[in-house]
C-alpha cells in the first residue's frame, strides 16, 4: 500500500499547510542546504557491490581498452594487432554465420509486406512458416502474453515431448518464454523467501550468473565441487553431505548445469537419478540449466526432466512432488543467436500458487522480446527432411557442429602439449577449463608476483596472456575452484590456429619467466 | 565468497566420508524421508507476493479467459463478440502499423545477404543505413557491449544534444541501451542500500511498474498526489512536505513520469525547476520516466535534463551534484514497437564508482536485445527532409500522431457526455484517467455491492464493463488515487467508435442499475 493512501487527512492538510509555507518563504531561503552531496558508494546496496561477474569482469574490460587502442592508433606499441575474445560464448561476434533458415523467416516477419512478394530465392517453407507465425503471433512490435505467445509455447511443449518421450506430455501453461536463460534464472532466484538463511546449491566451478544473482538476491551460494579427476562429474554424495552440514540453512534449490559451463562435462544418467532423489528427499527445487544441450561431442545429453519423468513412472508416488525448472536458450547450440535473447523455462511440479508468483514476476517484465520467442520456435521446430529449406539447414548446422568439434579438439591438443597444463577431453558446451599446475616449489617467482600484486595465480596468467597476445580468457577463480588449484576458462570459438600457436608460445615464455 | 572455498579441509574429508557412507547404506534406506513436500506459498518471498501489477492483473487475466471462450466456442453466450484491450499501451496489438522505415532496415539486418541485393522498392537510404549499422554493430545475433553498441550510444548522445541544446553535450559513456525502460527502472531500484528505511518518492497515480519493483526490492514507496483539479499537475510543495514528514526514512530517489502515465499530464517548466531544486537540496536522484515524450497533444514536453542543464549554467555550483536518470523507449511515441524491447537510460551527475555498479548490473544481464538497440537508433535518427524515405516516414508518423489525437479526443468527448464522470482534457501519453464521481448517497447499491464482494468501487465498474462489453480497462486503484476517489485508466488506442458507443451505453445502464 502506498503511504499517501493510508493517511488522507494528514496529507490533505499538509498540502494546504505547505502551500502556505512556500508562499511565505522567499525563494533564496530554500537554498540554505544547497547543494547536498551526491550519493556515494556507501549508499549503494552492498549486495550489488559484492556481486561478481568475471565473464565480463576486469580482464574483459581491459581487453576492451586494448581494442580501443588498436583501433584508434597506428602507433600503439602493442605486441599484437587484434584482440581474441575467448572470454564469452559469443559465436557471431567471431566468424559464425547465422543460420539462413532463421534469418529468412525473421526477415519476412520484420517486414511482413514481403510475405506477399518474398525475395525470389526464399524457399516456400520459409514463407509458409513466416505466414503461420505472422497470423498466430501477430506483429513483432506488440507485447505478447507475459509468458510468451501461446502458439510458440505449444510448439515448445511438442519439442520437449519429442525429446523426452511422447509418454511424458508437456503443458504450454508451464512454459515461460524468456529473454535468454538469464531472465529465467532471475525469476527463480527472486521467488524465494528473503530469510537470512536462504541458500542455493551450485556447482563449483559454475557460471557466475548464479553467484552474482544469488548475491543480488540476498542469498548464499553453497558450492559443491565437480570432480576434475573424473571429467568434472557431479558427486551426489557430496551434495548430500553439504545438505547435512548446512542443515541450519534454508536451501531452496540445487543448480545443475548440463552440459557444464565452464567445464563442458555431460551429466551421467545415474547422477541425474541421484539429483532427483536428493530433490525428492529434501523438497528442494532442481534448476537444470540445459542451454548447451545441442553442444555435445562425446556422450549423450539426457534432460533432468526425462529422468524425473521415468522415475515418476517407475516409482509411483515417490517423485511426484519433485520441482524442476529447466532452462533452454537460442544463444548457444548451433544457433549462437546471443544478441536476440530467446529462451524458455519449463516448470514441473510447482504448486499452482507458487507458479502464479513466477507468472507475476513475468507480468512485471511485460514480456520477453517477441523476436526471441519466434527464434525459439525456429530452433526447436526446424525444417524436416524433404522440406525445401532442409538441405541448406542440415548442411549449415552440421558444418557449425563439426567446426566447433574441430576447434575444441585443436585447442585441447594444444593444451596437452603445454608444460604444466592439464585438460579434460572436450565433451560439450563451448569451453575448455584447463588446470594450471603451477606449484610454489617450481614457480617461486610467480607466487611472489601474485603476492606482490594481490592477484590470484590464474589472474596473473590471464592478465599476462592478454597483455602479451591479445587473447582474452577468464581466470578459474571467477568461476570457483578447489583451493590451491588454478584454471583458465576459454571458449574454443575463435577461428584458425594462429591464436592457438600464439598462446602456445606465450605459455612457454611464461613458464621460462617464472621458473628461471 | 563460496562456502566450499572457505573450508577446503572439511570439504575434502567429507567427500571421502560421504562416499563411504553411501557405499555402506542400501539404496532403499535413502527413501526414508520420501517424498518431501513441495514448496508452498509460505516459502515464497513475501515481497514477491505483495508486488501488484494491475495493468496485467486480475481484470486483464479475466479478459484473456473471455477471449479464449470467444475463440473456442460459437455458443459462448457472451453479450459481445470481441475483447477490446484498452488496459495497456500496446498499439500494434490493435491496428497500428509499424513504420516502414524501421521495418525495412531491420529486415535487411536480419538477413544481411539482402544488403547486396535488396528488394527493388527499398529506398537507397534504407539500404545505406542498414549497411552502416551492419558494419558498426555487427550481427544482431552477437552479444553487444553490456551498455549497448557504442555506435548507437553515440547516436543517442547526439539526439539528446539536439533535443536539449548543443551547449549541453551528452556523453555516450553515460548512456545505457536497455530492453525497454522497465529494465532501466530495475537497475536503478536494485542499486541502493537495502536498509529497512529505503524509500522512493513516486507520483500517485503512478505506473505500477514502480510500486511493484520498489516492493520487490524491499523498499517503500512514498506517494505524492498529482493534482487532478489542475490537469494532474505536480505539486513540489507537497513533495517537500513529504520529505520533511519522512525525515526518518532514507529517500533515495524521486520519480517523475512526464508525460504522465496514467494521467497524460505534461510537467510545467516551473515544476521541473522545483524538482531539480528538491533534488539539489536533498541529494536525491531524479528518475525521469520520459517514454511518452513524443506523445504530446497540448503544451510542450521539456526534458528534466534540459532544465537541469540550464540551472547548472545559470546558477554555477548550485546544481552540479544533482543526479538524474532519464529513460526513453521505442515502445511508445509513434513507434509503438513494444514487443521489440528497445530503450535507453542516460545518467547525469552520478559518482563514477556508483555508475560502475549500475554498469555491473548491466554486465550481469549480458546485454539488451541488439535489435532493440538498432530500433532506438532508427527512432532517434530518422530520415531527414530530402532523404528518399522521408516522404513516407513523415506521412506515416504524422498519420499516427493525428490518429492518436483524434482517438483521444473522441474518447474524451464521450466521457464528458457520461453521467457522473469527469475527465481532464488529453495532453499526452496514450491514456485517459477519468474520475468516477459515484457517491454513497446517489449510488447506495453500488457501495453495497462493493462491500459484499470486497471490491473497490472502480473495480466493480471495470469488472462489469468487461463482462458486459468486452472492454478491458484498469481500475484507478491499481495506480493509486486519493482516498474516496475512483478512476478508470483506459488507453485511447482501440480503433473506431463502436467500442466507445458500447461503453457509453454500458455506463448509462450501470448508472441506472445502481441508482434505481
Amino acid at each position: 500500500m502506498i503511504r499517501a493512501c493510508r493517511s488522507p487527512t494528514i496529507l490533505r492538510s499538509s498540502i494546504n499547510r505547505m502551500a502556505l509555507l512556500c508562499r511565505q518563504a522567499p525563494a533564496a531561503m530554500r537554498f540554505v542546504s544547497f547543494p547536498a552531496s551526491q550519493l556515494s558508494i556507501s549508499d549503494v546496496n552492498p549486495k550489488a557491490i559484492d556481486a561478481k561477474y568475471a565473464v565480463r569482469g576486469k580482464i574483459p574490460i581491459r581487453a576492451d581498452e586494448l581494442k580501443e587502442m588498436l583501433e584508434n592508433s597506428d602507433d600503439h606499441n602493442l605486441p599484437f594487432d587484434r584482440i581474441i575474445l575467448a572470454n564469452i560464448g559469443n559465436p557471431q561476434q567471431l566468424d559464425q554465420k547465422p543460420l539462413t533458415w532463421y534469418r529468412q523467416v525473421l526477415c519476412l516477419l520484420q517486414y511482413p509486406t514481403l510475405l506477399h512478394n518474398p525475395p525470389s530465392d526464399f524457399p516456400a517453407d520459409v514463407v509458409e512458416r513466416a505466414k503461420t507465425l505472422h497470423s498466430n503471433v501477430g506483429s513483432l512490435g506488440a507485447y505478447s502474453h507475459s509468458q510468451g505467445a501461446i502458439h510458440i509455447r505449444k510448439s515448445v511443449a511438442k519439442f520437449i515431448e519429442e525429446r523426452d518421450g511422447l509418454e511424458f506430455p508437456a503443458n504450454p501453461k508451464d512454459i515461460f518464454l524468456t529473454s535468454g536463460a538469464s531472465a529465467a534464472v532471475q525469476y527463480l532466484l527472486q521467488l524465494f523467501s528473503n530469510s537470512p538463511k536462504l541458500s542455493y546449491l551450485i556447482p563449483i566451478p559454475q557460471y557466475p550468473l548464479y553467484t552474482a544473482t544469488i548475491t543480488l538476491n540476498n542469498a548464499r551460494p553453497i558450492g559443491y565441487f565437480l570432480d576434475e579427476s573424473n571429467h568434472w562429474s557431479t558427486d551426489p554424495a557430496e551434495i548430500r553431505q553439504l545438505i547435512k552440514e548446512n542443515a541450519d540453512f534454508d536451501i531452496k534449490a540445487l543448480v545443475v548445469i548440463n552440459p557444464g559451463n565452464p567445464t563442458g562435462a555431460i551429466l551421467a544418467r545415474e547422477d541425474i537419478v541421484e539429483i532427483c532423489k536428493i530433490a525428492a528427499e529434501n523438497g528442494i527445487v532442481v534448476i537444470a540449466d540445459e542451454v548447451y544441450q545441442e553442444n555435445v561431442f562425446k556422450g549423450e545429453f539426457i534432460s533432468v526432466r526425462k529422468v524425473l519423468k521415468e522415475l515418476q513412472r517407475d516409482f509411483p508416488g515417490k517423485y511426484d512432488k519433485v520441482q524442476l525448472a529447466s532452462l533452454h536458450s537460442t544463444s548457444k547450440g548451433v544457433s549462437g543467436e546471443c544478441g536476440q535473447r530467446g529462451g524458455y523455462m519449463e516448470l514441473v511440479g510447482f504448486k499452482p500458487e507458487v507458479q502464479d508468483v513466477i507468472f507475476k514476476l513475468a507480468l512485471i517484465n511485460l514480456c520477453s522480446v517477441v523476436l526471441g520467442q519466434v527464434l525459439m520456435e525456429l530452433m526447436i521446430n526446424p525444417p524436416k527432411k524433404g522440406d525445401p529449406s532442409y538441405e541448406l539447414y542440415h548442411k549449415e548446422t552440421q558444418g557449425i557442429h563439426k567446426d566447433l568439434m574441430h576447434r575444441a579438439t585443436q585447442l585441447y591438443k594444444s593444451f596437452l602439449e603445454m608444460e604444466d597444463i592439464e585438460c579434460n577431453k572436450p565433451m560439450g558446451a563451448m569451453y575448455l577449463f584447463p588446470s594450471l599446475k603451477f606449484t610454489k616449489e617450481k614457480y617461486p617467482k610467480l607466487f611472489e608476483e601474485a603476492e606482490k600484486t594481490g592477484a590470484i595465480i590464474d589472474e596473473v596468467y590471464c592478465i599476462e596472456l592478454l597483455e602479451n597476445t591479445g587473447i582474452c580468457c577468464v581466470p578459474g577463480s571467477g568461476f570457483g575452484q578447489k583451493p590451491d588449484t588454478y584454471h583458465v576458462r576459454t571458449t574454443f570459438l575463435p577461428p584458425g590456429d594462429e591464436w592457438i600457436k600464439r598462446w602456445n608460445k606465450f605459455h612457454a615464455d611464461f613458464v621460462a619467466k617464472y621458473t628461471s
